[in-house]
């Protein structure tokens, strides 16, 4: 089924979750990350978290390279907010990037978020919705 | 610069990173998931994973409904495949959602395969881009 890119990829994993929102996600000899729903106070993370963690540190990543192709010291920050909404069987995410670069003037760090949001893989899989912003903010 | 949906939302959180790709993420008062390139031994996630676990327990929890809402007893296993391919400034990811309903046959899986690819947040989001798939399988 697959295209040939998966097999020149730099890197593979697979990640599983076997056991339910109540439940945990884990990695095959790696992370295990113990889950719940949003909607209850059971100890866990939920899907929001671990996609917001994942975003943010791929735009961290791509700003770091950024970062040092203009031989700027490292500075950014990225704060990935995620809303759940909807109602049952219509349930949607929205995904707000926030990103700031204090180390910059904010039309630089405009310039290099845009840079980052079409280089980070993460922000490239999500770039065909609507509900994925990215913001470049001077204060969080 | 948001949309109204956020204002009535089920549900808000956010994820950081702020030290970078050899750092963390970390939701405030949350979870902390220590994080490193995939492309070194250092211990420690990466986007790769964080995004994989997020798609494969959404994908579980949306399964886990379909399964309630047709009065079938709870057995779907969700496992995303994650490859990092290409070169500098042009990396991209590929993800593959494989999933397995043993207790059903393999026309009903595929059903319910489709119907939560549909449904589950994480993969709408995902949807818009031609590198992630979702297969039904009978046997991993």
């Amino acid at each position: 089924m697959k295209d040939e890119r998966w097999n020149n990829a730099l890197y593979k994993t697979e990640a599983r979750n076997d056991t339910g929102l109540e439940g945990y996600a884990y990695v095959p000899d790696g992370i295990v990350v113990k889950t719940s729903s949003p909607l209850n106070q059971h100890p866990g993370s939920n899907p929001e978290q671990l996609l917001g963690m994942s975003l943010a540190t791929c735009l961290k990543s791509t700003l770091e390279a950024i970062e040092k192709e203009r031989g700027i010291e490292h500075s950014a920050q990225v704060h990935v907010q995620i809303a759940f909404i909807g109602e049952r069987a219509k349930y949607q995410f929205l995904v707000n990037a926030r990103i700031r670069v204090p180390k910059v003037d904010l039309a630089t760090a405009e310039d290099m978020v845009k840079e980052a949001e079409g280089r980070c893989p993460v922000s490239q899989l999500l770039s065909g919705s609507a509900n994925y912003t990215v913001e470049t903010v001077e204060e969080f």
